[in-house]
Protein backbone atom coordinates (compact mmCIF):
# COMPACT_ATOMS: atom_id res chain seq x y z
CA UNK A 1 0.00 0.00 0.00
CA UNK A 2 3.08 2.12 0.38
CA UNK A 3 2.90 2.74 -3.45
CA UNK A 4 0.22 3.10 -4.94
CA UNK A 5 -0.83 3.99 -8.50
CA UNK A 6 -3.79 3.73 -11.07
CA UNK A 7 -6.31 4.39 -8.01
CA UNK A 8 -8.39 7.02 -6.97
CA UNK A 9 -7.82 8.99 -3.73
CA UNK A 10 -10.60 10.75 -2.06
CA UNK A 11 -10.37 13.68 1.14
CA UNK A 12 -12.76 13.81 4.12
CA UNK A 13 -12.00 15.70 7.15
CA UNK A 14 -9.78 14.48 10.22
CA UNK A 15 -12.95 15.23 12.13
CA UNK A 16 -14.81 12.74 10.36
CA UNK A 17 -12.32 9.51 10.83
CA UNK A 18 -13.22 7.27 14.26
CA UNK A 19 -11.37 4.53 15.25
CA UNK A 20 -12.98 1.92 12.74
CA UNK A 21 -15.16 4.17 10.17
CA UNK A 22 -15.12 7.40 8.25
CA UNK A 23 -17.82 9.51 6.95
CA UNK A 24 -17.26 11.20 3.44
CA UNK A 25 -19.97 14.01 2.33
CA UNK A 26 -20.03 16.82 0.26
CA UNK A 27 -18.02 17.14 -3.22
CA UNK A 28 -16.39 13.84 -2.36
CA UNK A 29 -18.89 11.86 -1.60
CA UNK A 30 -21.16 13.54 -4.75
CA UNK A 31 -17.71 11.72 -6.73
CA UNK A 32 -17.46 8.66 -4.93
CA UNK A 33 -21.30 8.06 -5.31
CA UNK A 34 -22.89 9.83 -8.21
CA UNK A 35 -19.48 10.61 -10.80
CA UNK A 36 -17.62 7.17 -9.86
CA UNK A 37 -20.81 5.02 -9.16
CA UNK A 38 -19.55 3.32 -6.36
CA UNK A 39 -21.89 0.69 -4.34
CA UNK A 40 -22.10 -0.60 -0.81
CA UNK A 41 -19.22 -3.60 -0.53
CA UNK A 42 -17.05 -1.86 -2.66
CA UNK A 43 -13.61 -0.34 -1.63
CA UNK A 44 -12.21 2.79 -1.28
CA UNK A 45 -8.84 4.92 -0.65
CA UNK A 46 -9.36 8.29 1.18
CA UNK A 47 -6.92 10.27 3.83
CA UNK A 48 -7.71 13.51 5.98
CA UNK A 49 -4.26 14.87 4.16
CA UNK A 50 -2.71 14.27 7.63
CA UNK A 51 0.18 12.07 6.15
CA UNK A 52 -2.20 8.43 6.20
CA UNK A 53 -3.96 6.90 3.72
CA UNK A 54 -6.65 4.43 4.26
CA UNK A 55 -8.61 2.14 2.98
CA UNK A 56 -12.01 1.09 3.65
CA UNK A 57 -14.95 -0.71 2.15
CA UNK A 58 -18.24 1.42 2.02
CA UNK A 59 -20.59 0.10 4.55
CA UNK A 60 -24.03 2.57 3.17
CA UNK A 61 -24.63 5.38 1.17
CA UNK A 62 -27.20 7.91 2.57
CA UNK A 63 -28.71 11.43 0.65
CA UNK A 64 -25.61 13.46 1.64
CA UNK A 65 -22.97 11.32 3.11
CA UNK A 66 -21.38 8.06 2.70
CA UNK A 67 -20.06 5.98 5.63
CA UNK A 68 -17.00 3.33 5.20
CA UNK A 69 -15.15 0.89 7.28
CA UNK A 70 -11.36 1.43 7.69
CA UNK A 71 -9.47 -1.79 6.78
CA UNK A 72 -6.73 -0.62 6.64
CA UNK A 73 -4.19 2.41 6.91
CA UNK A 74 -0.66 3.52 5.93
CA UNK A 75 0.99 6.23 7.39
CA UNK A 76 3.69 8.62 5.37
CA UNK A 77 6.74 10.93 6.64
CA UNK A 78 6.71 14.23 5.28
CA UNK A 79 10.37 14.82 4.09
CA UNK A 80 9.61 18.39 3.20
CA UNK A 81 7.59 19.93 6.17
CA UNK A 82 10.43 22.65 7.02
CA UNK A 83 10.13 23.91 3.35
CA UNK A 84 7.95 26.83 2.57
CA UNK A 85 8.05 27.64 -0.74
CA UNK A 86 6.99 31.78 -0.87
CA UNK A 87 6.05 32.58 -4.73
CA UNK A 88 4.95 36.02 -6.07
CA UNK A 89 1.74 37.42 -7.18
CA UNK A 90 2.38 36.19 -11.32
CA UNK A 91 1.30 38.60 -14.08
CA UNK A 92 -1.04 35.85 -15.54
CA UNK A 93 -2.98 33.83 -12.48
CA UNK A 94 -2.73 30.59 -14.09
CA UNK A 95 1.27 30.87 -14.25
CA UNK A 96 0.99 30.73 -10.45
CA UNK A 97 -1.23 28.16 -9.84
CA UNK A 98 0.14 26.16 -12.10
CA UNK A 99 3.62 26.27 -10.06
CA UNK A 100 0.93 25.41 -7.18
CA UNK A 101 -0.27 22.55 -8.62
CA UNK A 102 3.54 21.23 -9.73
CA UNK A 103 5.52 21.67 -6.63
CA UNK A 104 2.34 20.12 -4.72
CA UNK A 105 2.41 16.74 -6.94
CA UNK A 106 6.74 16.80 -6.66
CA UNK A 107 6.06 16.54 -2.52
CA UNK A 108 5.99 20.72 -1.47
CA UNK A 109 3.81 21.08 1.83
CA UNK A 110 4.54 24.44 2.64
CA UNK A 111 3.35 27.83 0.70
CA UNK A 112 3.75 31.60 0.81
CA UNK A 113 2.12 33.82 -1.41
CA UNK A 114 3.78 37.01 -1.10
CA UNK A 115 3.78 40.55 -2.82
CA UNK A 116 7.35 41.40 -3.62
CA UNK A 117 8.08 45.04 -4.63
CA UNK A 118 7.91 43.98 -8.55
CA UNK A 119 5.08 41.70 -7.86
CA UNK A 120 1.68 42.38 -9.77
CA UNK A 121 -1.23 42.14 -7.09
CA UNK A 122 -4.63 41.18 -7.92
CA UNK A 123 -5.83 40.07 -4.66
CA UNK A 124 -5.14 36.70 -2.84
CA UNK A 125 -7.31 34.04 -4.06
CA UNK A 126 -6.73 31.43 -0.74
CA UNK A 127 -9.70 29.61 -1.59
CA UNK A 128 -9.10 28.56 -4.86
CA UNK A 129 -5.57 27.84 -4.36
CA UNK A 130 -6.61 25.67 -1.90
CA UNK A 131 -8.80 24.10 -3.76
CA UNK A 132 -5.92 23.56 -6.46
CA UNK A 133 -3.68 22.24 -3.46
CA UNK A 134 -6.22 19.68 -2.09
CA UNK A 135 -6.81 18.23 -6.25
CA UNK A 136 -2.94 17.79 -6.77
CA UNK A 137 -2.45 15.88 -3.62
CA UNK A 138 -5.38 13.63 -4.46
CA UNK A 139 -4.18 13.47 -7.65
CA UNK A 140 -0.68 12.83 -6.87
CA UNK A 141 -1.48 9.86 -4.34
CA UNK A 142 0.04 12.17 -1.70
CA UNK A 143 -1.22 12.24 1.88
CA UNK A 144 -0.35 15.58 3.24
CA UNK A 145 -2.71 18.65 2.34
CA UNK A 146 -0.50 21.60 1.27
CA UNK A 147 -0.97 24.64 3.43
CA UNK A 148 -1.03 27.69 1.90
CA UNK A 149 -0.98 31.70 3.36
CA UNK A 150 -0.51 35.04 2.06
CA UNK A 151 1.69 38.08 3.06
CA UNK A 152 1.09 41.17 1.62
CA UNK A 153 3.85 42.71 2.93
CA UNK A 154 7.34 41.18 1.83
CA UNK A 155 8.97 42.61 5.04
CA UNK A 156 6.85 40.41 7.11
CA UNK A 157 8.22 37.63 5.29
CA UNK A 158 11.30 38.68 5.73
CA UNK A 159 10.37 38.22 9.97
CA UNK A 160 9.12 34.86 9.88
CA UNK A 161 11.63 32.66 11.81
CA UNK A 162 13.69 30.32 10.23
CA UNK A 163 16.63 30.46 6.97
CA UNK A 164 15.55 32.69 4.01
CA UNK A 165 17.21 31.36 1.05
CA UNK A 166 16.67 33.50 -2.10
CA UNK A 167 16.69 32.15 -6.00
CA UNK A 168 18.13 34.89 -8.09
CA UNK A 169 19.32 34.47 -11.69
CA UNK A 170 22.30 37.06 -11.09
CA UNK A 171 23.59 35.11 -7.74
CA UNK A 172 26.86 33.63 -7.53
CA UNK A 173 26.53 30.26 -5.73
CA UNK A 174 24.41 27.66 -7.06
CA UNK A 175 21.52 25.65 -5.60
CA UNK A 176 24.00 22.70 -5.88
CA UNK A 177 25.94 24.71 -2.46
CA UNK A 178 22.81 24.42 -0.51
CA UNK A 179 22.92 22.64 2.54
CA UNK A 180 19.86 21.79 4.65
CA UNK A 181 19.68 20.90 7.64
CA UNK A 182 16.48 18.85 9.32
CA UNK A 183 15.89 21.06 11.96
CA UNK A 184 15.48 24.09 10.21
CA UNK A 185 12.67 26.01 8.59
CA UNK A 186 13.76 27.31 5.57
CA UNK A 187 11.79 29.83 3.26
CA UNK A 188 12.36 29.22 -0.23
CA UNK A 189 11.55 33.01 -2.25
CA UNK A 190 11.14 33.59 -5.82
CA UNK A 191 11.12 36.74 -7.39
CA UNK A 192 8.63 37.77 -9.45
CA UNK A 193 9.30 38.65 -13.69
CA UNK A 194 12.35 41.07 -12.98
CA UNK A 195 12.94 39.37 -10.33
CA UNK A 196 13.39 40.88 -6.49
CA UNK A 197 14.82 44.24 -5.80
CA UNK A 198 18.32 45.33 -4.93
CA UNK A 199 16.62 46.28 -1.28
CA UNK A 200 14.81 43.19 -1.03
CA UNK A 201 17.28 40.98 -1.80
CA UNK A 202 19.52 42.81 0.75
CA UNK A 203 16.83 42.41 3.36
CA UNK A 204 17.15 38.72 3.08
CA UNK A 205 21.14 38.46 3.47
CA UNK A 206 23.19 38.34 0.71
CA UNK A 207 24.86 34.94 1.99
CA UNK A 208 21.49 33.15 0.84
CA UNK A 209 21.62 33.84 -2.27
CA UNK A 210 21.36 31.16 -4.87
CA UNK A 211 20.62 30.83 -9.05
CA UNK A 212 19.23 27.43 -9.96
CA UNK A 213 20.41 27.58 -13.41
CA UNK A 214 22.78 29.18 -16.17
CA UNK A 215 20.03 30.93 -17.75
CA UNK A 216 16.68 33.38 -17.44
CA UNK A 217 13.67 31.10 -16.43
CA UNK A 218 10.46 32.58 -16.25
CA UNK A 219 9.44 32.93 -12.61
CA UNK A 220 6.75 29.43 -12.07
CA UNK A 221 10.07 27.40 -14.40
CA UNK A 222 12.02 28.30 -11.57
CA UNK A 223 9.89 27.36 -8.54
CA UNK A 224 9.13 24.19 -10.60
CA UNK A 225 12.89 23.35 -11.32
CA UNK A 226 13.81 23.82 -7.63
CA UNK A 227 11.24 22.03 -6.17
CA UNK A 228 12.36 19.08 -8.76
CA UNK A 229 15.91 18.74 -7.24
CA UNK A 230 15.06 19.60 -4.00
CA UNK A 231 12.33 16.66 -3.53
CA UNK A 232 14.50 14.25 -5.82
CA UNK A 233 17.64 13.92 -4.20
CA UNK A 234 17.73 14.83 -0.30
CA UNK A 235 19.76 17.62 -0.37
CA UNK A 236 23.24 17.19 1.47
CA UNK A 237 21.43 16.97 4.86
CA UNK A 238 23.15 17.82 8.53
CA UNK B 1 27.87 38.15 -22.82
CA UNK B 2 27.89 34.42 -22.02
CA UNK B 3 25.49 35.03 -19.40
CA UNK B 4 22.99 37.47 -20.22
CA UNK B 5 19.87 38.57 -18.12
CA UNK B 6 17.35 41.94 -17.98
CA UNK B 7 17.54 42.24 -22.15
CA UNK B 8 15.31 40.87 -24.96
CA UNK B 9 16.29 38.58 -27.47
CA UNK B 10 15.41 38.77 -30.76
CA UNK B 11 14.86 36.12 -33.46
CA UNK B 12 15.76 36.50 -37.63
CA UNK B 13 16.30 33.79 -40.10
CA UNK B 14 19.77 32.36 -40.68
CA UNK B 15 19.50 33.45 -44.22
CA UNK B 16 19.34 37.31 -43.20
CA UNK B 17 22.83 37.50 -41.58
CA UNK B 18 25.32 38.84 -43.44
CA UNK B 19 29.47 38.79 -42.20
CA UNK B 20 28.98 42.30 -40.75
CA UNK B 21 24.91 42.89 -40.83
CA UNK B 22 21.51 41.62 -40.21
CA UNK B 23 18.24 42.22 -41.77
CA UNK B 24 15.25 41.75 -39.29
CA UNK B 25 11.82 41.68 -40.13
CA UNK B 26 8.28 40.56 -39.92
CA UNK B 27 6.75 40.24 -36.39
CA UNK B 28 10.24 40.63 -34.38
CA UNK B 29 10.41 43.78 -36.75
CA UNK B 30 7.37 45.30 -35.66
CA UNK B 31 8.22 44.09 -32.04
CA UNK B 32 11.42 45.85 -31.75
CA UNK B 33 10.38 49.04 -33.91
CA UNK B 34 6.80 49.41 -33.02
CA UNK B 35 6.26 48.04 -29.51
CA UNK B 36 10.23 48.56 -28.09
CA UNK B 37 10.48 51.50 -30.06
CA UNK B 38 13.87 51.05 -30.58
CA UNK B 39 15.93 54.03 -33.03
CA UNK B 40 18.46 54.17 -35.43
CA UNK B 41 22.09 53.89 -33.08
CA UNK B 42 19.96 51.25 -29.91
CA UNK B 43 21.65 48.17 -30.08
CA UNK B 44 20.24 45.23 -29.57
CA UNK B 45 20.66 41.09 -28.89
CA UNK B 46 19.53 38.51 -31.53
CA UNK B 47 19.98 34.97 -32.65
CA UNK B 48 19.16 32.59 -35.62
CA UNK B 49 18.64 29.55 -33.37
CA UNK B 50 21.35 28.59 -34.60
CA UNK B 51 23.63 28.61 -31.18
CA UNK B 52 25.01 32.10 -31.69
CA UNK B 53 23.42 35.20 -30.03
CA UNK B 54 24.57 38.59 -31.72
CA UNK B 55 24.68 41.79 -30.24
CA UNK B 56 24.10 44.72 -32.75
CA UNK B 57 23.93 48.32 -33.38
CA UNK B 58 20.77 49.43 -35.52
CA UNK B 59 21.89 51.00 -38.79
CA UNK B 60 18.23 51.24 -40.60
CA UNK B 61 14.96 50.59 -40.23
CA UNK B 62 12.76 51.05 -43.08
CA UNK B 63 8.50 50.39 -43.49
CA UNK B 64 9.14 46.74 -43.34
CA UNK B 65 12.62 45.70 -41.72
CA UNK B 66 15.24 46.98 -40.11
CA UNK B 67 19.25 46.50 -40.37
CA UNK B 68 21.96 45.73 -37.90
CA UNK B 69 25.25 45.45 -37.49
CA UNK B 70 27.38 43.02 -36.22
CA UNK B 71 29.44 44.15 -33.33
CA UNK B 72 30.45 41.23 -31.52
CA UNK B 73 28.86 37.23 -31.52
CA UNK B 74 28.94 34.44 -28.65
CA UNK B 75 28.99 30.57 -29.27
CA UNK B 76 27.16 28.20 -27.44
CA UNK B 77 26.97 24.97 -27.07
CA UNK B 78 24.27 22.60 -26.97
CA UNK B 79 25.00 19.72 -24.08
CA UNK B 80 21.61 18.14 -24.87
CA UNK B 81 21.41 18.09 -28.71
CA UNK B 82 21.66 13.91 -27.97
CA UNK B 83 18.15 13.85 -26.21
CA UNK B 84 14.61 13.89 -27.91
CA UNK B 85 11.80 14.24 -25.44
CA UNK B 86 9.05 12.25 -26.74
CA UNK B 87 5.37 13.79 -25.16
CA UNK B 88 2.15 12.37 -25.58
CA UNK B 89 -0.98 14.35 -26.45
CA UNK B 90 -2.71 15.24 -23.28
CA UNK B 91 -6.46 15.53 -22.59
CA UNK B 92 -5.73 18.89 -21.91
CA UNK B 93 -3.54 20.87 -24.76
CA UNK B 94 -2.48 23.79 -22.66
CA UNK B 95 -0.59 21.25 -20.34
CA UNK B 96 1.18 19.72 -23.49
CA UNK B 97 2.03 23.45 -24.01
CA UNK B 98 3.15 24.73 -21.07
CA UNK B 99 5.98 21.15 -20.70
CA UNK B 100 7.10 22.13 -24.27
CA UNK B 101 7.52 25.68 -23.10
CA UNK B 102 8.99 24.59 -19.40
CA UNK B 103 11.39 22.10 -21.26
CA UNK B 104 12.54 24.84 -23.50
CA UNK B 105 13.36 26.70 -20.91
CA UNK B 106 15.28 24.15 -19.13
CA UNK B 107 17.68 23.71 -22.05
CA UNK B 108 15.78 20.38 -24.18
CA UNK B 109 15.75 21.19 -28.23
CA UNK B 110 14.79 18.50 -29.51
CA UNK B 111 10.76 17.47 -29.32
CA UNK B 112 8.05 14.56 -30.90
CA UNK B 113 4.60 14.77 -30.32
CA UNK B 114 3.34 11.33 -30.19
CA UNK B 115 0.21 9.34 -30.61
CA UNK B 116 0.11 6.49 -27.77
CA UNK B 117 -2.84 4.47 -27.17
CA UNK B 118 -4.43 6.14 -24.38
CA UNK B 119 -3.59 9.67 -25.60
CA UNK B 120 -6.00 11.89 -26.94
CA UNK B 121 -5.19 12.69 -30.36
CA UNK B 122 -7.02 15.93 -31.76
CA UNK B 123 -4.49 16.59 -34.59
CA UNK B 124 -0.79 18.20 -34.81
CA UNK B 125 -0.46 21.93 -33.88
CA UNK B 126 3.17 22.24 -35.00
CA UNK B 127 2.88 25.94 -36.02
CA UNK B 128 1.21 26.65 -32.71
CA UNK B 129 4.04 24.44 -30.96
CA UNK B 130 6.89 26.00 -32.90
CA UNK B 131 5.55 29.77 -32.07
CA UNK B 132 5.37 28.49 -28.55
CA UNK B 133 9.01 26.89 -28.52
CA UNK B 134 10.56 29.86 -30.13
CA UNK B 135 9.06 32.60 -27.71
CA UNK B 136 10.58 30.30 -24.73
CA UNK B 137 13.77 30.15 -26.54
CA UNK B 138 13.82 33.87 -26.14
CA UNK B 139 12.24 34.03 -23.55
CA UNK B 140 15.46 31.94 -21.82
CA UNK B 141 18.39 33.57 -23.51
CA UNK B 142 18.44 30.42 -25.08
CA UNK B 143 20.44 30.52 -28.55
CA UNK B 144 18.53 27.06 -29.94
CA UNK B 145 15.45 27.13 -31.53
CA UNK B 146 14.18 23.54 -30.79
CA UNK B 147 12.83 21.34 -33.69
CA UNK B 148 9.63 19.69 -32.68
CA UNK B 149 7.65 16.37 -35.36
CA UNK B 150 4.59 14.70 -34.74
CA UNK B 151 4.73 10.65 -34.85
CA UNK B 152 1.29 9.54 -35.46
CA UNK B 153 2.12 5.63 -35.11
CA UNK B 154 3.85 5.13 -31.95
CA UNK B 155 5.63 1.69 -33.67
CA UNK B 156 7.19 4.32 -35.94
CA UNK B 157 9.01 6.13 -32.87
CA UNK B 158 10.16 3.22 -31.79
CA UNK B 159 11.89 2.39 -35.11
CA UNK B 160 13.99 5.59 -35.00
CA UNK B 161 17.34 5.13 -34.74
CA UNK B 162 18.85 5.82 -30.93
CA UNK B 163 18.40 4.48 -27.87
CA UNK B 164 14.20 4.50 -26.01
CA UNK B 165 14.25 5.43 -22.51
CA UNK B 166 10.93 4.88 -20.71
CA UNK B 167 9.53 6.70 -18.06
CA UNK B 168 6.71 4.62 -15.96
CA UNK B 169 5.66 5.00 -12.33
CA UNK B 170 5.68 1.42 -12.17
CA UNK B 171 9.56 0.87 -13.22
CA UNK B 172 11.81 -0.48 -11.00
CA UNK B 173 14.75 1.34 -12.16
CA UNK B 174 15.29 5.07 -10.87
CA UNK B 175 16.17 8.01 -13.39
CA UNK B 176 19.26 8.30 -10.76
CA UNK B 177 20.61 5.17 -12.34
CA UNK B 178 20.73 6.23 -15.94
CA UNK B 179 23.64 6.78 -18.04
CA UNK B 180 24.25 8.56 -20.91
CA UNK B 181 26.64 8.49 -23.67
CA UNK B 182 27.02 12.25 -25.57
CA UNK B 183 27.95 9.98 -29.08
CA UNK B 184 24.27 8.24 -29.13
CA UNK B 185 20.91 9.45 -29.62
CA UNK B 186 18.18 8.97 -26.44
CA UNK B 187 15.07 8.85 -26.69
CA UNK B 188 12.92 9.95 -23.51
CA UNK B 189 9.32 8.65 -23.85
CA UNK B 190 6.94 9.80 -21.99
CA UNK B 191 3.06 8.17 -21.50
CA UNK B 192 -0.08 10.09 -21.14
CA UNK B 193 -2.80 10.09 -18.32
CA UNK B 194 -3.14 6.32 -17.26
CA UNK B 195 0.53 5.35 -18.69
CA UNK B 196 1.70 3.58 -21.94
CA UNK B 197 0.31 0.26 -22.45
CA UNK B 198 1.80 -3.22 -21.41
CA UNK B 199 2.33 -3.37 -25.44
CA UNK B 200 3.96 -0.10 -25.58
CA UNK B 201 6.03 -0.66 -22.67
CA UNK B 202 7.11 -4.43 -24.02
CA UNK B 203 8.17 -2.56 -27.77
CA UNK B 204 10.26 -0.70 -26.44
CA UNK B 205 12.43 -3.34 -24.41
CA UNK B 206 11.74 -3.41 -20.73
CA UNK B 207 15.18 -3.12 -19.35
CA UNK B 208 15.47 0.84 -20.23
CA UNK B 209 12.17 1.46 -18.16
CA UNK B 210 12.86 4.15 -15.18
CA UNK B 211 10.60 5.86 -12.77
CA UNK B 212 10.65 9.74 -12.04
CA UNK B 213 9.17 9.77 -8.46
CA UNK B 214 7.84 7.59 -5.79
CA UNK B 215 4.25 8.44 -6.53
CA UNK B 216 2.23 9.01 -9.22
CA UNK B 217 2.91 12.47 -11.35
CA UNK B 218 0.53 14.47 -14.33
CA UNK B 219 2.42 13.54 -17.25
CA UNK B 220 3.64 17.05 -18.08
CA UNK B 221 4.88 16.76 -14.45
CA UNK B 222 6.74 14.04 -14.89
CA UNK B 223 8.26 16.03 -18.31
CA UNK B 224 9.00 18.84 -16.63
CA UNK B 225 11.07 17.41 -13.62
CA UNK B 226 12.72 14.81 -16.25
CA UNK B 227 14.06 17.94 -17.91
CA UNK B 228 14.69 19.48 -14.67
CA UNK B 229 17.34 16.92 -13.41
CA UNK B 230 18.60 15.49 -16.76
CA UNK B 231 19.80 19.25 -17.96
CA UNK B 232 21.11 20.07 -14.47
CA UNK B 233 23.28 17.45 -13.16
CA UNK B 234 25.01 16.45 -16.17
CA UNK B 235 23.77 12.59 -15.48
CA UNK B 236 26.78 10.80 -15.08
CA UNK B 237 28.08 10.58 -18.43
CA UNK B 238 30.27 8.07 -20.34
Amino acid sequence: MEFLSDIELYYTLPARVKANTAVIEGEEFKHISRVMRHQIGDTIYFTTGMGIIYYGEILSIEKELLTVSVIKHHIYKNNFSNIIFCLPKLKHPDRLEFALEKCTELGITRFVVHNSLRAISKGEKLERWNKILLTAMKQSLRSFIPVIEAITDYKDLIKLPGEKLIFDQNAKQSIDELILNQEKNYYFIFGPEGGLSEEELNEAGSKNIFKIAENRLRSETAVIKCASIITHKALREV
